[in-house]
Parts: C-alpha cells; structure tokens; sequence
C-alpha cells in the first residue's frame, strides 16, 4: 500500500506540475482563488472636513488651473471645465501628510528614518491579523490593547504569521463622522507593552489602529518607540469589523512622494470567498465602472459629488 | 488499481483539507508562494522637479507648520522640527492629480465617470500581461501598440486574462530624469484599436503605458473613448523591462481623496521565486527598515534627503 500510495501521488504531482506549466501558478491562484474572494476597503476617503490632530490644519480641494499659456487652447490660470477643454483635473493644499488613513514611515519621527519612497516593494500583500477589542472599548473608551488580548488571539487562531499586518479593531472608526470626538482622548489605543511584543517577538510587519495616534501617553510612547526603532505603523483604519480574525491577506498601497514622512495609504483586506462581507470580482469586476446617478460637480468644499 | 488509486487521493485530500483547517488556505499561499516571490516596484516617486504636462505646473514640498497654536507646545505657523517638537510632518501644493504614477478615474474625462473614491475594492492584486514594444519604439519612437502586438503575445503566453492588468513595456519610462523630452511627442503610445480590442474583446480592468499620455493624436483619442467608456488607466509606469511578460501578479495602491479624479499610485508586480529581477520578503522583510546613511534634510525643493 505504501509504495503504490507514492506511485499515485508522484503521478498526481507529475499532472499539477504539467497543469502548472500551461497556467502560471500565481494566475491559476487568482482564477481559483483571488477572483471569488471577498474584498473589504478599510480606508476612508479624505475630505477637507474629517477628523485631524488639532495642531495640523484641513486639507484645500480646488479644480486644477493652467500653469502655463497653451496658444490657442487655455491661459495660465484658466480652470480645466468639461465643457471648454473636455477634461478636468484637481488640485490640492495638503498641510500635513498625516491625514485620514495613514501609513506613517519612521522619518516621521525619526532623522534617520527611512522615508515613504524608500519602503521596499514588499509592502504590497501580507497576512491580515485582525485583534478585537471593541468590546472592552465600549465600556471603557480608553481601553489599550494588552499583550493578554494578543495571547486570548493566539488560543483561538494560532501563532501570529511572520510578517503579517495587525489590525487592532476598536470600532473607533465609525465616529469618523464627528471630527472634533474622534480625534480626542480618551479613545481605544495599543500599549507600549503589546507593541512590543508584536513586533520584537512576533516578528510583524507593522500594526494599525483606528484612532489618529497610537496611544494617549503625554509623549505618544509608543509612535516614539516604534519610529526610532525603525517600524511603521497604520492609522485611521476602517471596517475592520467587516473582516474575519484569521485567515484574510491586505494589500498595502499608498502615495510614494520622494522623502515623504507620511502615507496617504488605501487598504483592502481580501477573504476567502464564503466570508458574509464584502464584494468578488463578479461583484464589482471594476471595468466598466458604473456611472454617477447625475452630473459632477464641485460642492462648497471643492469636492466632486454627483449633483443633480 | 483505479480503486486503490481513487482510496488514496481520498486520502490525500482528507489530509490537506486537515492541513487548510489548521491554516487558512491564503495565508498559506502567503507562506509557500508569496513569501519567496520577487517584487518589484513600477512606480516613479513623484516629486517637485520631473515630468509633467506643460498644461499643468509642478508640485510643491514644504515643511508642515502648526494649523493653530497648541499652549506651551507650539505657536501657529511655527514648522513642526525633529529638535523642538520630536517629529516632521510633509506640507504639498499639488497644482493637479495628473502627477506621476497615475491611476486616471473616468471622471477625469466624463461628467459622470466614476471618481478615485468610487472604485471598488477588488482594485487590489490582478494577473499582469506586460506587452513589449521596446524593440519597435527603439528604431519608431513614435510607435504605438496595436492589435497585431497583442496577438502575437497571445500566440507566446495564451489568452489575456479577463480581468488583468496590462502593461505597455516601451522603455520611455527610462527617460523620466529628462522633464523636457519625456512629456513632448513623439512617444511610443497605444492606438485606440488595441485599447479597443483589450477591453471588449478580452475585457482586462485597466491599461498602462509609461508615458504620460495614452497616445499623440490631436484629441488624445484613447483616452477619450477609455474615460467616456467608464474605464481607467495607468500612467508613468516604470521598470516594466523587470517583469516577466506572463505569469505575475500587480498590486494597485493609491491615494483616496474624496471624489478625486486622478490617483497618485503605486504598483507593485509580484513574479515568481524564480524570477532574476526584485526583492523577495527574505531579501527586504520591512521590519525594522534600513537607517539613512546620514540625517534627513530638505533639500532646495523641499525634498527630505539623507545630508552627511
């Protein structure tokens, strides 16, 4: 039975690894597997009205005007319209890069840190670690995340993976609506202790929370050890009440401005197919995109919203 | 035999599904694929001085300084500095969205085209066909892909994915540190037709070409007929000669702002452990990340750079 089960099995490898040589092994895995997938956006769109840390300013959205005379078609000044040049463009007065979900490089803090542009490209897909602690949240709004919250997790899911991203669910996010409370203590952060622990025991790739900063110490003890110790961190995550504890990856993108200090970041978490959350590829294939409801137009805010 | 052989692969399914319930079938992809493949990064980072549309004008960088005075912190207006306040923050004029690694949303064209914020999440990691015209735009500069070309990459690798990414390898991209020559025609574009053909008749998600615009008629029609079609593309995209042409992955980063109509992105392309170009999570695990070789400083635009 032994040598006829190895015979069976070399010729099922011997079928997958001609099957393998038709299909690429990774284009194989997005029509298996990547393509009935449910997908979770876990960032919120930035406004000019949105929650801040006090001491930075909103951002500006305006239409996008010539920077210089094209002869014949547009003066410098002269605002991009549908109607006159058949396309418009936006333009932005961003006062801080630590603004609505961030990926924060560790120049932030640290002057010998590497900036945005100098993250390697393997910030791109990794496992998706989502920790709970929206239920001690609720009755007590500044509860940190502990490392015992980080061991109840293992119990049930196993060993944190290597390089894997972790979420720390608080539910924070859905206060995003009321700027002034959001970003104000006391709400739900991450001890220094349990960041430590993911990161220096855990080996992770970066941890994310839903607030604007990691914990409510006066020195903000744990963005100030992380960025001197070379980690970047997630802030101003959503949604991570729609993805399971285990068993997701995230994919990890953001604006690359040279020597940037802070992330304009876009997470999507990706779970598997029979997950009650989120949209497949059949859902939402992306291409056409749907169109608007009525026509684009810029609202008091400078912010394009279909108006009918 | 076929009992025997059948009892057998019972067997062996029995036990990888044992194995998949211990651990969730991505992250095990993440382990045995993901972990080991090269990656490799498409984008420009964008910066005050490169190419950009004469129609348009550069980005600024500056130091972010205090929205509001903060008592015994900081006074208004005051830049935020690694000595007195322990961190730096990143200020940016951005005079428009077409800047850079782009992701152009419809609504960059059409009135009710789907703005950046609008597109869905499974705008996340896709198959990556990369079609090389490097060759004819080396004796036409002005070359632009066309049917044949694709059918020809076709008769090499099969059928084009639907859903994929496909790139447009031209090699421009390697002339993105001359401002002034990369944006001016001729360059090597991509003819409606083609644009045409991918999208009706093997129905990937988006295009992209290395030069700023799809191709050099009078009245830019690719884009046009994309954008009024309600589709997106990629622009600037660079280092498509260090991607396989069949068998990668991409993943698709950018930034949210509300109702944007053009995306400052990142792409990442994932090929296989075996692939001679790219970093694999061994070689660049992100944590911690690399020191600068000397403390950051802005430079005359603004830009943080490592100065001894």
């Amino acid at each position: 039975m032994g040598f006829v089960r190895l015979v069976t099995l070399g010729a099922i490898l011997a079928a997958s690894s001609i099957a393998s040589a038709e299909e690429p092994a990774f284009w194989k895995f997005y029509e298996q597997s990547l393509k009935s997938a449910k997908y979770i956006d876990l960032t919120h769109a930035f406004a000019p009205v949105q929650p801040v840390w006090p001491g930075f300013g909103p951002a500006k959205f305006k239409p996008a005007v010539a920077g210089a005379d094209i002869e014949g078609y547009v003066k410098k000044g002269d605002e991009f319209t549908y109607e006159k040049h058949g396309f418009v463009a936006s333009s932005y007065e961003l006062t801080t890069d630590q603004y609505g979900t961030q990926l924060d490089p560790p120049s932030h803090w640290n002057p010998k840190g590497a900036t945005i542009s100098d993250l390697p490209p393997t910030f791109a897909v990794r496992p998706l670690v989502i920790i709970d602690i929206s239920g001690k949240a609720k009755t007590d709004e500044g509860y940190h995340l502990k490392v015992s919250d980080i061991e109840e997790w293992e119990k049930k899911h196993g060993r944190i993976p290597e390089g894997s991203v972790v979420f720390v669910r608080s539910d924070w996010y859905k206060k995003w609506s009321e700027p002034a409370r959001f970003a104000k203590a006391p709400f739900p952060g991450v001890s220094l202790d349990a960041l430590k622990f993911l990161h220096l025991e855990r080996k992770i790739l970066f941890h994310g929370h839903e607030p604007l900063d990691t914990d409510t110490t006066p020195n903000l003890e744990g963005e100030y050890w992380l960025m001197h110790n070379n980690f970047v961190q997630a802030e101003g995550v959503a949604n991570l009440d729609k993805v399971p504890e285990a068993g997701a990856l995230v994919t990890i993108g953001f604006a690359k401005p040279q020597g940037g200090s802070g992330g304009y970041a876009r997470y999507i978490a990706i779970a598997p197919a029979d997950w009650s959350e989120g949209v497949s590829v059949n859902d939402a294939p992306g291409a056409p995109l749907p169109e608007q409801t009525a026509p684009l137009k810029r609202d008091k805010d400078g912010v394009f919203r279909p108006t009918p």
